[in-house]
């Protein structure tokens, strides 16, 4: 069965028809506003009618950056677009009249379900997956179940909390995961370092055009993969708070899989080693228990929309 | 259907008839060799025999301390018994020469497994479990299911990290969460508050008949409940150790309940107090959620018992 | 003896004669161009000038927001005036053409020594002097001698590292003291504080006109005083942040006297109390020795005129 | 002029006539017992009779581990010797008979300044000196003075706090410096290691005799020595913590030179390095200032007698 997936983002959406081994065959885009939810739910409705003309879907799932409810129809809440309370689902299914099941999954776990069923996750049963970006995101399976908690709100693993009075995040708290285990983590640290110890870095801000504050992610993984040494330890420190706090997380569930997804999976084994090795310094029991594989996700931006359709149709 | 559990301690197995309802109808006791696994085996064996003369049962269930495998028949690596991936349930099977199902499972899971299903998680579907005693241990059920993780070790909440560099732990690493939330480091921080500020800690000198090392855990909670101001600051702080970890578990799961169960639940309100001012305190995305409720467990030391035996009849 | 002191800033001078007490018997002031050294050096002149047309001084200090060349002569380097290996001393004499000493000091330390010669300490001999303001400066007094450090830039106390991994310091590193234990901490967290806990922050929010970002220190020492719980807790927690760095200091340099200065000495036992508890509760040997005094100010901004002015007829 | 110096241990004590270039020109030991004080009198001015016998000398100086009263005459606390309050210059003074100087100083500050006064920082003015053995020692320089502190208690670097919450101290408190930086923490982890990752620890539990409770520290530099990359690892963790919190020291005293002392120094190039790196990472500043040279100490077990003479005879 075909099913139609829609990635909600704050200024635009996707939607793709997706087959059933995960393929997406046709894919559409429109603008949205963040401050108008009702041009939001036009918009995705739009989307879909343009695919339902020339394909057969027999489900909708919407990706939504934000809390979705246990029920899978509504948005409690969502940092960056306007919902509250927000009966998305419905919303959607009046405007397009269509008799088909229409749910709404949280954007990470949308993510990380289509790592599972059609990515690196494949052949796994327990699985936790990383999105390594601008925050911390992730996903969590188990026994092939995809875990979204009594309220909805699980597998927020961005806010562990990894350091007792650590960095500031935006949610109010200190020391959550996210602000050491994401790209804007590596930024951050890394234009500290340009301030802190300008004779190592050299390369970095050349890169950057001389200017801190223009550094950006991708000029840290060329610099390292050019052999940069102070490149090469961000790197490497990124991946071992990304493997450490993964310990704590096997600790709880004992996954046999954890798959890194986001933009910095570019710098492959520069951050993989590193995430490895600290996973396994941290990992309590190691040598009486199996070691959970850490590999990089299979699917980029696309996986929002392919694992919506999925989990609509299950 | 009625079924027989048994808990396997280093030095004693206590073997019990529970029914539907949870209710143990009868329980034998043996003395065991933790270094002599047959005579485990045998010790096992020998009550369950004794059981069987008066009841019928359907199942039976062993509660293990160490790690069990995913099919429930060995365990892998016990800390305190000689076991070593020893098939538990099929020497049992061989020496009782009983058709009945027997199934190994983790003994903290198994008193996760009582309190979910016959105590103060009966009405829960997301439930975390802590059992605060010498260590911190625990059991997860998501969606009324027990996780047990890919190879059987999940809920190993104890060793979620929560302060790096923190306390050594015994498992080799620092800062493991139950080096701050247990029996254990609640009487370590109690000693050492004795030497560090012996002007405060008359109270609980006098109790401990001034022996610092001779202070135990029950004069503590006595002492917090007449009102020693010293006393009440260490509950408030193992509280606190207690609910901001379950703030860090709660990312991740978002469970409805979270049970305390161990010794220290004799403190009461003087430790579910500040667990639960210290859980909301550090959870995320606070006002829009709901938050899960902190309570006391309500089975004691045959939890083990219960909760096996019920495991083995699902 | 009179002597001139200068107390130099990014946008203005305050310069003072002062008298053998510490009073100051005259004063003046001028704006300046942080950007224009050669302006700051015109101005300074310029004000001593307007000064020594009514009074007789045998000295001129300058105090100087930089690190100071040990001969006290240059400023090495500034983070907020172009000073970079500047001959500041030597300038102004020339300007001046005044055959008097003339010195350059830390403002820092020299609005600690004020406050070692005519303030708080005017009785000590042992001295840690903390000015918790935008950051966390300091001044050092050992057996009657203020501590420069081998190249003058001793008690930059603000960058003690007191949590690894800790919040973002401007320096560049991670978990300096001044992220945890100044007027910007006490803002930054209580800022934090309305978003994470909401319905806590109402008096707080109230105060700041319902923007969180609009909220100021004066404001939560208001409603600190008017009973506030949450804005006691937040001055609570700057407290015992200041007493357990200086038990951290103590353990080093075992002081007799630490004074507290900046604008957070408004909330005075709101912040004392926790500063002295904290202390006590951290220092190492308690019960085997003597216990710093910890206290208020007596000074408030013109302790860098007194202090500049006093250290220059030393 | 020659003088003693007695370095009172708790088992024994060792004293030498020790001349004006630092040179100990003779020297005699005694047994002594740490519970009967009035014996360790006794064997002191024992002691010192016997090289009085060949010796003429101006001033005796006794090292005492524990808090020595400002006036450098009697012994405040000691934490294995039953000294409390303790008269001890006086006490040797009636026994000896003998009209000179006799002061007594703490052992760590005497080990130091025989560093500063005859070893590694006799060049220097301001020098911070660690002794990384059971405990974390130090001694301060500043301006050529040693830094006793107000009531004697100055320099006890080891309880610096480096780590909120981080591991136990005999102190009584958590997360003092030289539960990271000593000796001691370098076996604690190695052990913990040899648990902890059984197989990486190959080579040192072969030193060990395959008992991980008999490992000692020469055998970890050993192994380290040879290549084994775990002992390289933990001794660069050693390193890296004896550099991180030398910068927070170098904060408060700018120091032109560091001096490591202790048994670890044998370790050479793989401890400095990684402590010079550690350091220079944490040096606020760093690149605006010049940076404190980390030197072993060239003085081994007699640095206390050497120290201890000297210092009486200032």
């Amino acid at each position: 069965m075909h099913a139609i997936g829609v990635d909600i983002g704050g200024t635009k959406i996707a939607a793709g028809v997706v087959d059933d081994r995960g393929e997406i065959v046709a894919q559409v885009r429109r603008e949205t506003d963040a401050d108008d939810t009702a041009s939001i739910d036009a918009a995705v409705a739009d989307a879909c009618k343009e695919l339902l003309a020339d394909h057969e879907v027999g489900a909708v799932g919407l990706a939504a950056a934000g809390f979705v409810s246990p029920d899978r129809r509504s948005v409690l809440f969502a940092p960056n677009i306007a919902w509250r309370n927000y009966p998305l689902a419905e919303n959607v299914h009046e405007l397009l009249g269509l008799d088909v099941p229409i749910v709404v999954e949280n954007d990470a776990n949308a993510a990380g379900w289509a790592e599972f069923a059609f990515g690196a996750g494949q052949d796994a049963t327990d699985m936790l997956m990383l999105t390594v970006g601008t925050g911390l995101g992730g996903a969590i399976v188990i026994d092939r179940q995809l875990v979204r908690g009594k309220w909805g709100v699980a597998a927020e693993v961005g806010h562990l909390r990894v350091v007792p009075g650590g960095h500031y995040c935006g949610c109010g708290h200190e020391g959550c995961w996210e602000q050491y285990a994401s790209g804007s983590a590596l930024v951050r640290d890394a234009r500290a370092a340009l301030v802190a110890y300008p004779t190592r870095a050299t390369r970095m801000l050349e890169l950057a055009g001389g200017d801190p504050e223009a550094l950006k992610g991708p000029q840290i993984t060329q610099a390292a993969q050019e052999g940069d040494p102070l490149a090469v330890d961000l790197l490497a420190t990124l991946g071992r708070w990304i493997g450490e706090g993964a310990a704590s997380v096997a600790a709880l569930l004992d996954p046999e899989l954890i798959v890194i997804g986001g933009g910095v999976g570019a710098a492959e084994e520069l951050l993989l080693q590193p995430a490895r090795a600290a996973y396994e310094e941290q990992l309590s029991a190691l040598g009486h228990r199996p070691t959970a594989r850490i590999e990089l996700a299979k699917h980029g931006n696309e996986a929002g929309i392919i694992g919506a359709a999925d989990l609509a149709r299950i």
